[in-house]
């Protein structure tokens, strides 16, 4: 199974796509859409929806991953997280992809182990279960494998304890 | 020259396509896309993109008018509104349509003639302006067509002082 996590952002839109076989979890693609400063928003989001729907035409993931809204950070930034994350569940929605949100603690949880993780916690645990050499760059990718990983873990937990 | 007013949200979405004759306004056509409570966000978006798309085809309007994004409200509604007028955006975009922003005192000023005025007021003044029967509802239909009026008002300005 592919799973599709994605980390919405109008400037960086992390994404990455992890696959299991069993417990084996695999990364087949990662990276970030980059969208150009001083352009419009709506060409910004068009670049963001156009890339994805490429991306899953290509690796034609079965789930997509996002984290759920946090209400801690301020509305500055919750507008523009609402403006990209609206793009990804439309793309998803267009192809009629599920998708499973993740609280921030649960994510943590499942990739260190700990729910109040440190971020560089997060990207090294990434590299070592998906067995990359290097921690993906930037920021936002790590985070986007990060919650595909945490989809996979919790599919697989629903699976062993039904 | 034909203008698309939207006043985006999750819930209902509210739309109203104005027409500008020289400084004649008509309503051409307006209303509220509505999708159903309790179902999954994403496919709450893909029912207002089909349904602004298809409005944008029908009605062929050259520009889109909405509301810039104001920040004194809450988080949670920066997030739902934010996801709401990304896909909004999205639609433009997709359709090559410019998109003009006017703050809502900018809105106000131009239906009523005051950047304070009350919503009953901003509603009245679109009925008289646009010369319909009735106040159109929901409130967000009537926002709508305001947004579009304060697009045209400023079109008109432009001309006239350039």
């Amino acid at each position: 199974m592919v799973i599709l996590g994605i980390d919405p952002g109008t400037a960086i839109c992390g994404y990455g796509l992890i696959e299991m076989c069993g417990n084996r979890l695999s990364a087949i693609a990662y990276g970030a859409i980059r969208t150009p400063a001083h352009t419009p928003l709506a060409s910004r989001l068009l670049t963001i929806f156009n890339d994805l729907e490429a991306i899953i035409a290509e690796y034609k993931p079965e789930l997509i991953a996002v984290e759920e809204l946090f209400f801690s950070r301020n509305v500055t930034t919750a507008l523009a997280v609402g403006h990209a994350r609206g793009t990804v569940l439309l793309a998803a929605a267009r192809a009629g992809l599920p998708v499973n949100e993740y609280k921030p603690a649960q994510v943590k949880q499942a990739v260190v182990g700990y729910g109040r993780a440190e971020k560089s916690q997060v990207q090294e645990m990434v590299r070592r279960l998906l067995a990359l050499q290097d921690t993906p760059k930037p920021d936002d990718v790590a985070d986007a494998l990060a919650v595909a990983i945490c989809c996979a873990h919790s599919l697989t937990w629903e699976v062993a304890y039904r």
